[in-house]
């Protein structure tokens, strides 16, 4: 039975929605469209290109985050950085200047109109185009720069909207070109470190998993060129930045590796914050205002796990990425306290000191937390965690990220994260909104592999035969 | 629209479902039916009964939380434990011995039969009826205690069907009677001094809350008699132990004091450690299992607010009841870290040391924070806080439960909590299984009130005049 009429799709989705209310199993689930794979494309699961001896690179967008990766990759071999776009001239000088004092060549500069991304883009020199400009521009660059033989590195949310999603995943199935979203959180040291405990089955089946972006930007606002980020968050309901939260929590659960997001609903506040930030820069407030303050997003999967998702960049609360998993021999959390809970049986007197105390019921102490983190740390963290602080970039884990798709690049590995991760972690954002503007019904999440998310069990990162 | 026959109400309700798909701003919300209000029948907001000068108590259960109960109110002035009463006849004489010990009148005994009890609610020398059994029994007793002239106090949950519910709710408006929950987190420290911040409008406009019954369980399973507790998740979907965790959420909301929440959505992991331990202690596993070892509700008021609530009692985490709160301008959170956080225009150097150090990103201090709570301390914990942590009871809140009840009674004034309360905060349970059992499709929120719950504006404690 088809009640499209009924379906309230607002500024998120301009996709079709193929069917609510129609199955017996979910008599109100609501639908998307996934469009059908063009004959002869095949899907990017375990993707690797040929290795590349050194990696040639073009960067877009040298705001906030484009400046610091360009600075980052001085840092990493076998790399080269050919070419630097940003709309504003002086962008590009300070970047030029930052390789001066490095003692690096300058690159080729683009820079003073709309599509001067464009021609950094065609440059026949170039593997990979890494991109941080807007999120409205990021879809399309990564689209045009795959179309263009380049891989592409997307800064998240690497697309905005279904139709965006969906363009990218095909653009990657039929150019063969790897787009990787560049979701820095993975890297960070605790989200490794568990990650690697989970695998080992310490925290045995994980069941539920949390994620959010909180961060008060009230500091920032105003450095978003062209107001971007608050025009998005005017015209835009649903988590519109779920991909910190998102991202970590899918690769504890092997998302496509075994299990696939069916169901996601989600619901806000009313917008308070927002509007009230606007009526102190512009003396009004906004005729409409789409995010509320508070977005909180549910999913469940195939194998009977759910997700919890929140955002909020609008109060006052210490930043929280939250990074939360309940598994049915352990706990971990990240922020507020930062600590795992675990049944004894999982540990031993090798793991943690005072392995007597080990209660399900308890924190470890901070002693057996240093213990149990230095037993399980991760191998990446073990080969590059010294250089990454001292690097820096978020603590590090943004040199891990380049590090690690510059070490897949070269060595002709799939990359830690496919654009499936990609898919899936934006989807979040434009789902959310069809599930908000329709009463917080529940929405299909749409199989982004088409049919392959069960092909292979367990997330792995890749690494060259020793 | 009707579409009654794609609903599945599954255990948790009998009630009739009178639309789904019917509206056209929710064309997918669920609707339960609400009962009509009889001729005459009014509803018992701000209901207070005639003073009592000595409040004369019946007991029912004598269990884990019953002889606490009991033992408590031999430290309470101006009552009188008259009638005790469990099905185990070894713990009525454990609770008379307790009474010897204290120097106390023995009470009337009763016991040994499924309805003793009737003979205890039915004396003529009780005032009030204190009901601490297993939860099935719960809301039968209370509503036969009421028809029997009598007050009536009952542990949570007070009701886990919505057919109970609205049962305790209509007896309780033809009775005239009090019908309260023993909801004692409401009462703890934290909770009480962060509900006067919230009062004195410290955290702005309070946007979400969120609340949980973070507890393993695993101690405990076998203490229940005839194994009533397992019984109950094994045969129940849903959060079905909110009312910790959802009721300080919606004090702090206001609801049904000029806010009502209108919609919930409720989604759970697949159940695993529950049918594990059912195998351990039969040697088979269960065939259905409903309870799903972790569930999430999600709730939307008139006003915009959103309340989060988490249940999981299966697996190895640290005792949490969440107890969170975002405010426009100020944050709460009590599990995992204890804190605040404000925007700094709302504190002074008056409330808290190094007041310069305040900022909306970060955590106060923990002197910033004993300061605080100093300069916010809840008159009722200034009342009674150093007596309530003397008795104890769950570190005093048990105390100041059963006192503010009394103090109520004896003075002639509304209860801190009323019959609305209990059928809010018992209702998460039902409402989240049927959107479960429907692919977490919404369900519209009853207002227990039936059109009262903008009546009065704001959630205050009532205290005898001066």
């Amino acid at each position: 039975m088809k009640r499209l009429n009924k379906v309230i799709l607002g500024a998120a989705c301009a996709i079709a929605v193929t069917g609510c209310c129609g199955k017996e199993e979910h008599p109100m689930l609501i639908e998307t469209e996934i469009p059908e794979r063009a004959e002869g494309q095949t899907d990017m699961l375990g993707f690797a290109a040929e290795p590349i001896d050194t990696v040639r690179v073009g960067f877009i967008g040298l705001g906030m985050r484009g400046s610091d990766a360009v600075e980052r990759f001085t840092y990493i071999p076998a790399t080269k950085i050919v070419a630097i776009c940003d709309i504003d001239s002086a962008k590009v000088e300070n970047t030029q200047q930052m390789l001066d004092n490095h003692g690096i060549e300058r690159a080729a500069g683009y820079y003073g109109s709309e599509d001067a991304w464009k021609q950094l883009t065609e440059r026949d020199d170039i593997d990979l185009v890494y991109i941080a400009t807007d999120w409205n521009n990021h879809a399309p660059m990564g689209k045009y720069a795959m179309e263009q033989g380049k891989h592409a590195a997307i800064e998240v949310p690497a697309a905005t909207s279904l139709d965006e999603i969906w363009d990218l995943v095909n653009t990657s199935e039929q150019t063969r070109k790897h787009c990787m979203m560049l979701e820095n959180c993975v890297y960070d040291f605790f989200e490794l470190n568990t990650l690697n405990m989970a695998q080992q089955g310490l925290f045995g089946e994980i069941l539920h998993t949390e994620g959010s972006y909180i961060h008060n930007l009230e500091d920032y606002w105003d450095e978003y060129w062209n107001n971007w980020r608050m025009d998005f968050n005017q015209s835009h309901r649903g988590d519109i930045y779920p991909t910190h939260g998102f991202g970590p929590a899918c690769q504890l659960l092997d998302i496509h590796r075994g299990d696939r997001i069916t169901t996601l609903v989600a619901m806000d506040t009313k917008a308070v914050t927002g509007p009230e930030i606007i009526r102190k820069t512009t003396g009004n407030y906004p005729g409409t205002f789409e995010n509320g303050d508070h977005t909180t997003t549910i999913m469940r999967t195939e194998n009977g796990k759910t997700i919890q998702l929140q955002h909020d960049v609008m109060n006052p609360r210490p930043y929280s990425r939250m990074y939360q998993l309940t598994g049915t021999k352990g706990f971990a959390n990240k922020y507020g306290r930062q600590g795992y809970a675990f049944a004894p049986e999982q540990l031993d007197s090798t793991m943690v000191p005072d392995y007597a105390d080990v209660s399900p019921h308890s924190w470890l102490s901070d002693d057996q937390k240093e213990a149990l983190t230095a037993h399980f740390t991760h191998p990446i963290i073990t080969e590059v965690g010294e250089v990454a602080k001292k690097v820096g970039g978020h603590g590090g884990m943004d040199y891990i990220m380049d590090y690690r798709l510059i070490y897949c690049l070269r060595n002709g590995l799939p990359l830690d994260m496919d654009v499936y991760d990609l898919a899936e972690w934006c989807a979040a954002g434009p789902l959310g909104a069809i599930s908000i503007n329709n009463g917080s019904a529940p929405v299909a999440f749409p199989d982004f592999t088409r049919g392959g998310w069960d092909k292979t069990h367990g997330y792995r990162h890749a690494y060259k035969k020793p």
